[in-house]
């Protein structure tokens, strides 16, 4: 198509506010425009690279036996009452009555509506195993949409499930999924996504791993070993901690520490490495009920395992002079108070350590849990740290990083099929409840991801397998007859061949022109100016600019074949 | 595949409560699952249906010079506030709130959206005419959704909106989109759609026209001339009725018609044709002012006319013993209300007409409009009816018709733009306002309308073009050896020809095998048996039994390709 067609402004000023700089650069260059917080209609070159990548994720699933079914956008929320979910969902579900006052839900996942549509089809163990998947809009109300398309409310996402007869076969039909996911990031150029291991939060079920493009502005953050292949979500790693004690344990006694509430001030008092500190942290429960989880003193509480520990949402505690708790001198020793109380193994072999004493303005120091309390039991509530130890190869060699995640991909077990009473005859003619896999891709955030992996000062550098257009053909000076008919010419020859053009012919400076390509980020520009005519050829560069050539111009449709073939 | 492993039950039993033969067919052959009132799921068959009739309009909108974008399914109210529809649309517009309080709205059309997208970049007369489009879900709360896909409250929707500067350049773009929904019907074997000179309604803007599927069970009913190429929705359709005379006006008066309240009984009471009665119909608006409009007494009224002439929305008035108004008695002369009163122009020319005297149990005879009222107006609120006079030949060859809407395309003016506030600069730098269309498509109705052109006593019969796979290829008896051998041997060969094929290799009975066939509609069936093998050939049927033909086994790719050619 003609550039000066084209729907949608491009422009040079880098926006305010944008902490990606995919999200600045889809701005700039027509991409998307915000309708509301967290919600874009995407302008023609978007769509365009949205169409291709969705025809990849059909073609990987088709190949691993995906067979593409729709689910409705708007679901009875009686459906999601039967999973449990309507309730244990929060904010971000959209819901909503229709006229008759019947309660609707838009979807946000598809785990009710798969098992909805076929628990009266896969009645026997025969029909075992199938996936069947769908790539439509969602909509999940998030509190803090950021970065463009990076955290969005609207999204269009390939949502695949998986049913089994047994964890065997799930398994071996995760495993391939988990290549056919491989083989999606190879295709749209991110080779570099890797599979971490993760929690799986609202989706229920025991193995999931997250597919991550590591990137300094990913909001997750992953623990990855140096050493071995060990690769989690940092709300999934284990922490490990090796404490050596000091060789002589000392008395527990009683310290007057006026004014120090923080384990920063205790122990600069006492001149104590944090290493040395039992930390207090307190939550509170739904049915607001107090946790005094203890932790050493340098490491930060994974909340998701305490969640995960407990089962049920927490939140930071907000203790008052009233309350039975000492704010800022709680410890574990001579703690009266009938709440639970957790330890952390970070604490675990340690002794020497300082800790509130239960009464203001006072801390123990000499505290031996093993030998002070009874019963101590330890739990990994804690953030893995960077430079700590990997949980699989024992070196010290972890590090922290940040990724976006690009898919997830989950062993649900049986919390759909059971709550939602599925079953099949197996061969003895025994019901049995069957297990689900689900698999997510979200393409909105796949492109993002794609124009953060390839880009430069100037704009997106798409590769080709998801680009707008393969060529992008500028005729500078098309005032020039020699120029506009050469550069027709070999706009009508590139359709003919079925290449994806995208022709600019606009009067414009071979600057402004250049410019605006650079934003559109097609793999080959392909020049017809003049000064090039002069010598009767044309010039071809790809959008990184690592490949310059000249071809004669009768030759020019054979090069840039050619050309783009190398870029495939 | 194989079709063992398709998703989705087909049952011989017609399910209860189906109006539409679609519908029936659709449960019976697997394709849809109803998750609520109005919400299918699709099975796979379904979702290769669908996504080839998108493949064709794609293909259509792109011919016309269409770009495609997306816009968001969930919209802020405040969007649609700008316009005005947020409060002029009543329940059928799903309305619910995020987490903040903001108002979302789930979009049932998307033309504030589309000003939103292009109002900044159009802002110059060079950028005009254009195109967008998007192929998306949309949700609309209907009343009553019926018909399996005929009528539903979700389903999936090709939108277009154009942008012009003149009333010309719409007009040759309406024109232009005219003709490529002629190709679209055309490609999905519905070339009798016909298109229909429609009423706005919530729309806005003055000339539209429906794509109407002519059929019994449809919902709109239209009016057609036998006569010429006149063609409108009943809605839209002009009433014409001319009415002679009696040569002589007898005398306006009273007749005591005890117990006679409707028409009928009038007419009956006092021996006159129901074309010589006057008769009142109460209408009461959203404000509760009350509207009388007299009509003659054997003609309906359109209430699409009255709600476009009082630009406002009407519901039938309750009266009840206290209203200033005689329920049954209501006649023009004499009415002593200061409700507004209005005149049909089916009682334009009658004379000698009986009404109500406007107290119980008493009429007049002898009424002549003209000659006992002053300055009677009268206007076209009127239904068509059958038999009636042609408003464009004026031949009494009126025939009305039932139909499904297929599509609509829509001349909308500047009520958009206007409101929204879009402007661009024109030739001398004058701000001036564009003007838009609008064009849609549903695309599950298209599918359900398909199935109810094509189809017979046993399953649909999908025109090559839209069908879910090419070729329905049974092995009857796969458990003799050469059965098996030759049959695996030509499913290999087709997949390999890149033919779309679903195998049937299951150890069932040819009926059994043959009842699954009909209900998936699959354009040609080929049958491996040992009948057939015995005589070295397969046997190659059409889905609707009109062209049977055997072909030597290593021959049947060929024959396969060349009664597919000629199926196209």
């Amino acid at each position: 198509m003609k550039l000066e067609k084209l729907v949608g402004d491009r422009y040079k000023e880098r926006p305010n506010g944008c902490t990606a700089e995919s999200h600045a650069l889809m701005l700039r260059g027509g991409y998307i425009k915000a309708v509301a917080s967290g919600i874009y209609s995407a302008y023609p070159p978007l769509r365009k690279i949205t169409r291709k990548i969705e025809t990849i994720i059909r073609e990987e699933m088709d190949a691993i036996g995906g067979q593409e079914v729709t689910f409705p956008v708007v679901m009875p929320a009686t459906l999601w009452q039967e999973s449990g979910r309507y309730d244990s969902i929060g904010a971000e579900m959209a819901r909503f009555y229709d006229r008759n006052g019947a309660g609707l839900v838009l979807g946000m996942t598809h785990e009710e509506a798969a098992v909805q549509l076929v628990r009266e089809y896969a009645n026997t163990y025969a029909k075992y195993p199938f996936m069947i998947y769908q790539i439509q809009t969602k909509f999940r109300d998030e509190a803090r949409p950021r970065g463009g398309l990076i955290r969005v409310r609207e999204f269009t996402m390939k949502d695949a499930y998986s049913f089994h007869t047994s964890q065997a076969d799930l398994e071996e039909f995760y495993a391939a999924c988990h290549k056919a996911y491989e083989n999606i990031y190879r295709r749209v150029s991110l080779p570099e996504v890797i599979s971490v291991a993760a929690d799986s939060g609202m989706m229920g079920g025991r193995v999931s791993h997250e597919f991550m493009f590591l990137t300094p502005i990913g909001e997750d953050s992953i623990a990855l070993c140096g050493n071995c292949d060990f690769s989690a979500n940092l709300e999934a790693a284990d922490c490990i901690i090796q404490n050596t004690p000091d060789p002589i344990s000392e008395e527990l006694k009683p310290v007057h520490t006026p004014g120090a509430k923080t384990i920063e001030d205790v122990c600069t008092f006492l001149n104590l490495p944090k290493e040395k500190s039992c930390k207090a942290v307190v939550y509170q429960c739904e049915d607001d009920s107090l946790v005094v989880l203890f932790i050493r003193g340098d490491i930060e509480v994974n909340e998701t395992k305490l969640r995960n520990f407990l089962g049920c949402e927490i939140r930071p505690a907000a203790l008052d002079e009233n309350s039975a708790l000492s704010a800022g001198y709680i410890g574990p020793y001579g703690l009266n108070s009938d709440c639970m109380v957790l330890f952390d193994r970070s604490l675990s072999g340690s002794n020497n350590l300082c800790c509130g004493a239960n009464k203001p303005e006072y801390h123990y120091t000499g505290l031996d849990l093993e030998r002070d309390l009874s019963g101590v039991k330890y739990h990994d509530f804690a953030k893995a740290i960077d430079g700590g130890f990997c949980p699989k190869c024992g070196q010290k060699t972890l590090k922290l990083s940040r990724g976006i995640e690009v898919g997830n991909i989950f062993q649900l077990g049986d919390k759909y099929t059971k709550t939602m009473g599925m079953t099949y005859s197996d061969q003895n003619g025994e019901t049995k409840t069957p297990i689900m896999g689900c698999y997510g891709i979200g393409v909105g955030r796949l492109a993002a991801s794609i124009c953060e992996a390839h880009r430069d000062d100037f704009g997106p550098i798409w590769p080709l397998s998801v680009a707008p257009w393969q060529v992008h053909l500028c005729a500078v000076r098309a005032d020039d007859p020699a120029v506009r008919q050469t550069a027709d010419k070999l706009y009508q020859a590139l359709q003919d061949a079925t290449v994806e053009v995208i022709y600019d012919d606009r009067p414009v400076s071979a600057g402004a022109m250049f410019a605006d390509a650079d934003l559109l980020g097609v793999p080959l520009r392909v020049i017809v100016s003049p000064r090039n005519i002069q010598n009767n050829c044309v010039e071809l560069v790809t959008r990184d600019k690592s490949q310059r050539a000249t071809s004669p111009v009768n030759e020019a449709l054979a090069a840039i074949q050619k050309m783009l073939n190398a870029l495939k």
